[in-house]
């Protein structure tokens, strides 16, 4: 079985496990304070052409997602998300858990607009009856989105200028964060999500670490208390150099990106094989996700030799499915599926 | 400088690390359903020689406390531990933020008796008013303790015992387990655990993994929906298979063991080295932890050359530090020390 | 200004309030275990046709549904209800607050079907991911609903029926429960509740007391351990007697039936001037709230002598308002507003 | 029996209900924005000397407790308490429903000191591993507090002074305030409190009202949101006006302070009794609560007649009670009791 159903089939980088071999010895304090962490943190930094910015390094989204989302808001305040955002969908009620509705705006591509932010607000803030309902308190979308789709700077600006226009934080989350900045259409740098986001975070997990997902705190507001958080929520790893390290080797040679690009361009030639045998795609996506619309016995017979996550039922016949690469999917795997869809 | 502050100041074991090279390139589903944590799990129970309690991985010790004692209690109950108690003391309020409050009861050894848990009990159960209290919900105990000190299994079967009269469900921190079964004076073993309890856990961090705790679920009442308990805390590893496999490293060949006995070896050199000069030890503990009372001034000294923890201050000339070993402890550094104390 | 704005805007029933004078020197023990509590509960058991119910007095409905849902639900848990529910709209996020998803699904007239119910749980049951998502765990309706529509006795009976073939609680919001019975389309009476709920609530704030719900506990699975989660969430009331000795009024000669009686009349003689008038209503409902389509230059008018609750805008020239009549609405009011109606 | 086992015994006085019977056929808007409830915030800031703080009127103490302290409170902060403190003993772990832990400090008489804030402050604030504890984030004292004594001006200022150096906000439970401000050793008035603490709460329940607690928010920073979390834990009155009405009615013409200091009045009588007698007082009150330490033979006789609240055993021979006396308290029953006492 070939298995297109995630990125997190796999291990870790070599370059990693390298490093975990390498420094396995060596006695460092607990908890994040320790030499790898400190120059990683000074690599994401760098990275954002900012300075001023707090990093903590997390194990896995959830937790990452859960534990800035509850830092920040107020009791009675919920985030506005996606109704796909993974808070919405995925995370067993992760965020309704710490206290906090998710206040689910429409979607059709995985995004949400300026537009749709301010009218969530004003709806608000010009009910007279507001105290009977939840305060938008912040905003959370992710990018690369749920559905591999992009938000281009044009968008996240807007979004951003409304946030700012309303005190509400932006927070990013960046799960797949390197395979959208490698998107032949993308035009978000990390400087630009330090730059328009309260905090947003890059994700590790999935992008050829064993795990790890690094906060980066851009406004001071939110900064203040944020390890004592991590530790309650159970989220400060006793080896935090564990991470450190992981995030040292993903930025020290640029490791992340050329990983990243690796995982894109199959999912380009995975798209391009879709679309030429005259297969739609749900989501019009360029990062390492795609989501083709197939005939169910079509599915049926590749689905004896790859996994694939059964997305959703279109019609009687036809089902959606999610395919990623990853950083460490081989170039034949998806040689030969290109190959087998093209024979079908 | 030589590290005894804690037990998790090193990577991993070898074997461990091997092993993630060796399966790095397979392809798992996510999540703790593939192949190496159902041998991991069969593992355990063969240790437990109890063939139906459920065993899951989890990351870390707080978050495992906070998963397994929010799961179990209603909203209205909290937990009973000693004073001294991980929860009560080192975790933010980890419990709290899932709404119980933990009963805290007096403790001079790290340890509670059963007659204290009763006393608890009775004193709710007899107060007219009692709807005004937090009812006492489950006990929350540690072995080895904080302190280092161990529960016979003829305290560990009265403990169950009163546990079992009021109901309560007994759940036994095992960050340290593998110290406490080598010990010399140690009668308790992994299957009495998993009949005298209700839900444990195996401590990996702390012995020879990366990261990971094994909870082992004996009583069926607990096992439901423990999974989604997992997810929505953020304690669900994308990547679930790196504790599956640590944990079959671990026990495999009894690695846990030959480490765990490589630490309680030369913590007992410690132990000898302080008494044999005349200081007092703080707690008796016959684990991988110890607690000398030392002067300022030869705290001073040796701080030069060692890391301890400072545990308290005793008068004004005298203060407890803890020393920690693991199985990563070099016998050189031990020998070093010893040596270092002898020659004051 | 008249005011049609909600049904809570005047004090209580005049017999309330003499026996509030007539029992306010009497010293009773607190938190609900007087005689007046013994009887209201008495009565309650009495109408539900059911001696093994448990009755408690909470004060308002927000709490009664937060402590309901908390008490009930798992961690991983969420609340099936209606995207129009009182606990998904109006009580900023309360539910939430205690951890808990409401799990909202579509809705035209307010209720939600038997079909909508196991249409969730197959689709969460039959999900190999469904560990992360939240778990379907029990189902809210308000009978009657926000929008002033009745389930038949059919439709809760089907409710009824999945609900326990899932194993779902089904609790019922009768915040105006009065207001439905002795509409002239009810066939729901109040054994019919006691038999086919788990737990249900009688509305006294908005049907002739001054404040105070009445919860009735049929399930046996759901009364343990009640009153500690009504003390915990603030909801213990120190004079108890003062909810006992207003439900004992309201159950003890019919005046609650009465008052809901006159309420209704009055409300679909609006309904009916409303219609004769050629204006639409939004909702079809025959119970105490209506909700008429108006012209904005018509709401303006009648806004100058009456108030009501704007509900939503329908198109640039039309809204629709919510009015409510009450135990206390005088039929003058109402005579006079039909007058203004028809003079249009 | 005549019941001195608490102030909360009889309905309310007089005026009160007058006043529910004179208003009530009005139609008021709902949620407390109405005339009495402006009145009577009007009035409180009148007493609190202080204009620019926020009053919100609430139903009972548990319920203020938690509004409040969850309010202030960031996720990783606890409140600093008297262990003794009603939030840590009778609210059935209300705050840490919410989220938090009581940070429980010693306290023989029912207070806290300035140097007991500093010092839990201290300790935390020099440990290099402070991240692993709770953050104390504010501080609870009950005036007068659950053992009847009360803070001397001079008290209170250190304490406010020491919550100002550590950035803590300063809450006083003033569930029996009225009581302590006609005590003859009381030197600290409402303007006091407005001007020392953060947030303090004036008790309606106990004295002289059917229900209610008005919460006085005097510092800027916890005035916003403050009645979103009021509705989101359930406490927002839906006929608000019932409130304002009460308050109104106490403050108008001094009725608060005179029904106090009946209670008191009666209760130091019980006090020169109870220490004539030659019983000791197990705390050395001087507002409407007695702790006679009485033999238990003594103490059997006396409960055929009275109703007291045992409080706990002494010895084998001894028990401490406590005995309330309230505006309600008949002065003949206090002699009665007196007589007794003394012909023992």
């Amino acid at each position: 079985m070939i298995r297109f159903e995630s990125d997190y089939a796999e291990g870790a980088h070599p370059r990693i496990l390298e490093k975990l071999i390498l420094t396995n010895e060596e006695q460092t304090p607990g908890y994040g304070v320790d030499i790898y962490c400190d120059r990683a943190r000074q690599l994401i930094k760098n990275l954002c052409q900012k300075d001023d910015c707090d990093v903590h390094f997390l194990v896995g989204g959830t937790q990452t997602n859960l534990i800035v989302i509850s830092s920040i808001l107020r009791p009675y305040q919920g985030v506005i998300s996606a109704i796909s955002g993974h808070i919405n969908t995925h995370e067993t009620g992760a965020i309704e858990a710490t206290g906090h509705k998710v206040l689910a705006v429409e979607s059709e591509d995985g995004k949400i607009t300026a537009a749709q932010v301010k009218a969530v607000c004003d709806q608000h803030h010009q009910d007279a009856g507001r105290v009977h309902k939840v305060q938008p308190g912040m905003v959370y979308i992710s990018q690369p989105t749920e559905y591999g789709t992009l938000y281009s700077l044009e968008e996240l600006t807007n979004l951003s200028r409304v946030c700012k226009e309303y005190h509400l934080p932006l927070f990013v989350d960046g799960a797949r964060l390197g395979y959208g900045m490698v998107s032949q259409i993308n035009d978000v740098w990390m400087s630009d999500l330090a730059n328009l986001c309260d905090v947003f975070y890059i994700g590790g997990t999935k992008i050829g670490a064993l795990f790890g997902e690094a906060v980066v705190i851009s406004n001071d507001a939110y900064k203040q208390g944020f390890r004592y958080n991590i530790k309650q929520r159970g989220g400060l790893l006793a080896k935090g150099r564990l991470l450190g390290l992981q995030f040292e080797t993903l930025f020290e040679d640029n490791l992340y990106f050329e990983m990243s690009l690796h995982a894109v361009k199959l999912s380009m030639q995975l798209r391009q094989a879709f679309t030429e045998k005259g297969f739609e795609l749900l989501y019009d996506s360029y990062t390492n996700q795609q989501f083709p619309i197939l005939p169910n016995d079509v599915l049926e017979k590749l689905s004896k030799k790859y996994s694939f996550t059964y997305w959703k039922a279109i019609d009687e016949l036809h089902s959606a499915v999610r395919l990623c690469t990853s950083w460490a999917t081989k170039e034949e795997y998806v040689e030969q599926l290109v190959a087998d869809i093209k024979a079908l």
